[in-house]
């Protein structure tokens, strides 16, 4: 017909952004709005274990189905608020997230009764103003008139600025039949065009400064590159210039780890030594979708003066010390790419270390984090997902170079522990929509213990994720930091390898689960094809030692110790 | 010596506020705040499995441990957002719990560097503007001059007015020395008293409005009662007026329902038909702490005019129309007292209906919810902790009458699935702490599934709780209100009875598990005194109907169903 409910015209618009699941719960307020997207051909609902959970699947959708959105449905105040720590994350970290909470009717947020899941005082929008610090975007539908620009408005603001958006949905306005004509146009979620006067100067400055470097520049990618699109343009960029490129820790995989002029990661004091050397040595610093926070930047240890400096951004560029607002990397890259191109011939002189890592030769069989990472390095596949628990795991990954097509994801800003697990689900079902047949996560023994009831969502939705639990007994990142042998840091051992089976699977048909004990053992299972197809989900308790830790890890608590005893980390550093 | 850190200042104060245990989980900011509990000798650190079950945890705590205050500790940002439905839980319900957050030191506030666990944009205040939508108090240490002010302040506020408060701990702070002196003077955690003027005049009101009433009264009891610790002073009024008492759902416990003229729970047109009787006919209701929230009014049809009803609140006093602000109940009511009884041999003859629940005759095998909430109620003892968790359990528990001494813990209001078990956990603590040997659980298949990794922490801390499982396949109390068979609805099946082990138990020794599929298993194993006395944890999952729901959860959904079919609950309900 010409009309549709609000409900399916939300669903269509998700449906235009390539959205194919929704994570949440159910909840009074919103099983109205369920039976719409249950109803819908092409959008599967998750059904998550908590509301947490959901949106750190939404937040690890979004990361790997670049260009579409992660979606979580909440219900009224208790569960829209268990995501507060998840959406924030995904602010934080600059994932577009669409928030959706099914709150009181329209009639009911006037009155303002005392409903359950209110404060029992009748403010009925203090959910909103918590919500309010962790959206980009925010606003409740009013009525069936505005609701489809509002909804529109708010989605796009979530993709084009590529952060969180929250919209309260209200139980009675759901039903109301809007008009389908307006469908016909998509969204506009390309980001607003730079002002071409400033633009130009903006160009003529960056080659200037290129040229009196004499082409002696290097290109820093970083977290913003993937998450604003501009993986392609960036590309180009560097494959035309031949400039050298690294990746920050939370740009790892925005460009092939086996490009051959890309050198590895710089992390200020915590890169390996070759790389630093190259990076701080060089006249001029291109960085792409730079975010200079603590873990990215080894402890704001970049030794890179302002003056030596180019950074693009999503919605500003800086040259030096100048700052050009609206002028966004988007429209400015290729453009550049256009000037720089002509500086290949010198550029592609420079020279970039090679980004491998060996296997270092052990006399023993104990499973170190220093042999273990470059081991299940030589295990990863073209097109693997890699996703890393902060903790040990994401200080390990980072000095392993991915294959072609990996996708490295990792909460090196936010850091909340848990984050994986929810994240590996809504990483799996979007790598499974675009093609990418395995998600790989590394998860520390302490990490799993917050999230582990999304392995149940997981064997559901029928995604076969390889799990690595590192038992290394605790909050071993902790105890590198402060109080290492404290009781604080210690955790119950858990029985791993009858999680899968304790959550719904049957172990041996629809999911594996193995302990390595020795670098044997895990061996064997890696050089196993068999395990290796991940055609079941697996999940692989190692064996570690509770005081060991990979090497970027222990150079990042010397530096936090160095800074102060009790303030574990970046006491010192400045904004 | 004569200073000690601001650390040990606050702990205590929390000492003197009779706090065993502390909730959370450790992070970098809270980690040196962290040495002093490990090394306190008083204070027990529970370290949690994730920061939203411990502020369940910590709310369990405060309901059971009356008088003290549930604690939780979590680091910034990333822990304490976790916590932000928790909390917000204990605030609806009116909880004591304070909640510390590690935050980074007070030179970082300033200077703002983008550390681990920030929002990237130099938003330092963020997480406290969201967390004071839910503290009833709330701030940040400033320097060590006025630290301990500042620590008295937050908690006389939260055990005052009952409910959370917010602390944060800047990394700094933790270690410098304050005067020990100031210790020395407990702090006044009295309710200010009522103006004397204002009081004699309610209470010569109210004695007129009974008279006139011919001590035809009724007393209501409900949750503030309890939380506001006028429990003492409430059986006093009820003992010696002699009136009939009755109690709203979340008043339940509030006195012995064994009391002989205690009739059972009013809850509106949900009400057995015997008590609506009696106290919709009652000339006048005296309501003590009530909470006129949706389910504790059977969706809001108490069916008593204004001008019959007298409220005692912890801040004010409601007489028919007039409002008396700041006459609170605990000062009152001894007043009160000492009039009422005079009216004690007329109101001693008001008949009182008993509060009794035979169990039914019922010819199958079936585990139907008729027949289970009464035969549970006769495993009841005297002093038992009885959690129920939000769905067909909180429904069906209110029908049951509870032993002397025994205390019952639901989240009516707030209703968020998933509280019980973070709850059963800080309950047991609690109820261990002040011997109650026995906490019973009720919950869900489907809200066990949010919180169900703390069955890890309960075994670690060594309590022993009872947790019944209802296997029913989902969430049938939403079945009930809507979408009875909707996918949405549905749940993962757990291998339930594996879930101790899994979690750190070693089955039928540190704990038990069962299921119960008859009448006659679960009859078995109820008349069994070594599972009745709960010497270790044990799990029972009871398999029980899909769609069955309690008599009072049927009369709510065909309430909810007659106002509106997609709107669940409270539609018509006015403030
Ligand atoms: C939600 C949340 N709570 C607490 C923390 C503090 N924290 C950071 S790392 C960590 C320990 C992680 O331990 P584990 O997962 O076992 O990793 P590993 O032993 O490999 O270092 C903790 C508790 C956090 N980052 N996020
Ligand atoms: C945190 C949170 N998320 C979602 C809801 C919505 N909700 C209320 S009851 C319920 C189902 C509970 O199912 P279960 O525990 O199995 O109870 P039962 O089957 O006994 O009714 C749900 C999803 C909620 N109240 N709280
Ligand atoms: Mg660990
Ligand atoms: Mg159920």
């Amino acid at each position: 017909g010409d009309s549709l409910s609000i409900a399916d015209y939300l669903l269509e618009r998700l449906v235009q952004l390539n959205v194919s699941t929704m994570f949440g719960l159910p909840g009074d307020f919103n099983l109205g709005f369920l039976d719409y997207v249950e109803d819908h051909p092409k959008i599967e609902w998750a059904g998550n274990c908590n509301e947490l959970n959901a949106s750190y699947a939404a937040d690890g959708y979004a990361r790997v189905k670049e260009g579409s959105i992660g979606v979580l449905l909440t219900t009224f105040g208790v569960g829209e608020l268990s995501a507060t720590n998840g959406v924030a994350g995904a602010f934080s970290e600059h994932v577009p997230v669409l928030h959706l909470v099914g709150v009181p009717s329209t009639t009911q947020q006037k009155t303002k009764p005392m409903l359950h899941h209110t404060l029992g005082d009748g403010r009925f929008d203090a959910y909103h103003v918590a919500a309010q610090q962790f959206a980009i975007s925010h606003g409740s539908l009013q009525d069936k008139a505005t609701a489809p620009a509002e909804i529109d408005r708010i989605l796009t603001d979530c993709v084009v600025l590529g952060r969180p958006a929250y919209l309260m949905l209200p139980t009675d306005l759901v039903h109301e039949q809007v008009p389908r004509k307006r469908l016909l146009t998509p969204l506009n979620v390309e980001p607003p065009q730079n002002d071409p006067e400033i633009e130009a100067y903006v160009l003529d400055e960056i080659s200037k400064l290129v040229e009196e470097a004499n082409h002696d520049a290097v290109i820093i990618l970083d977290a913003c590159t993937i998450r604003h699109g501009v993986r392609k343009e960036a590309k180009d960029f560097i494959e035309r210039s031949k400039l050298p490129v690294y990746a920050a820790p939370m740009g790892k995989s925005a460009i092939s780890e086996t490009y051959e002029r890309y050198g590895g990661i710089y992390v200020g004091t915590i890169s390996r030594p070759e790389v630093r050397e190259k990076v701080e040595n060089a006249k001029l610093i291109i960085s792409i979708g730079g975010v200079r926070s603590d873990f990215n930047t080894g402890n704001f240890t970049y030794q890179i003066p302002i003056n030596r400096t180019i950074e693009l951004h999503s919605d500003h560029t800086k040259v030096q010390y100048a700052t050009y607002q609206g002028i966004g990397m988007k429209h400015l890259l290729p453009k550049l790419t256009d000037r720089l191109s002509a500086f290949e011939a010198t550029a592609s002189q420079l020279s970039v270390p090679k980004f491998i890592t060996p296997i270092p030769q052990e006399d023993d069989e104990v499973i170190s984090q220093n042999w273990l990472w470059p081991r299940v390095g030589q295990f990863f596949q073209k097109g693997d997902v890699v996703v890393a628990e902060t903790g040990t795991s994401s200080f390990g990954t980072i000095d392993i170079p991915l294959p072609e097509d990996a996708v490295f994801v990792s909460q090196i800003l936010w850091g909340s522990i848990g984050w994986t697990v929810g994240a590996t689900l809504g990483a799996a079902v979007a790598a499974r929509d675009i093609g990418k047949p395995r998600t790989i996560l590394f998860v520390g023994d302490g990490s799993l213990q917050l999230t582990v009831q999304e392995l149940s969502v997981m064997q559901r939705l029928g995604v076969t994720p390889i799990i690595f639990v590192l038992n290394n007994s605790g909050y071993t990142i902790e105890r590198y930091l402060h109080g290492e042998k404290r009781k604080y840091n210690d955790i119950t051992n858990w029985n791993w390898t009858s999680l899968l089976s304790t959550f719904g699977g049957v172990e041996g048909k629809t999911c594996q689960s193995y302990t390595a004990k020795t670098k044997t053992e895990l061996n064997n299972l890696l050089d196993d094809p068999e395990f290796a197809k991940a055609s079941k989900i697996q999940l692989v308790e190692l064996i570690m030692p509770r005081h060991d830790a990979p090497r970027a890890l222990k150079v990042q608590a010397e530096l936090s110790g160095k800074t102060n005893k009790y303030v574990a980390i970046g006491v010192e550093a400045s904004a």
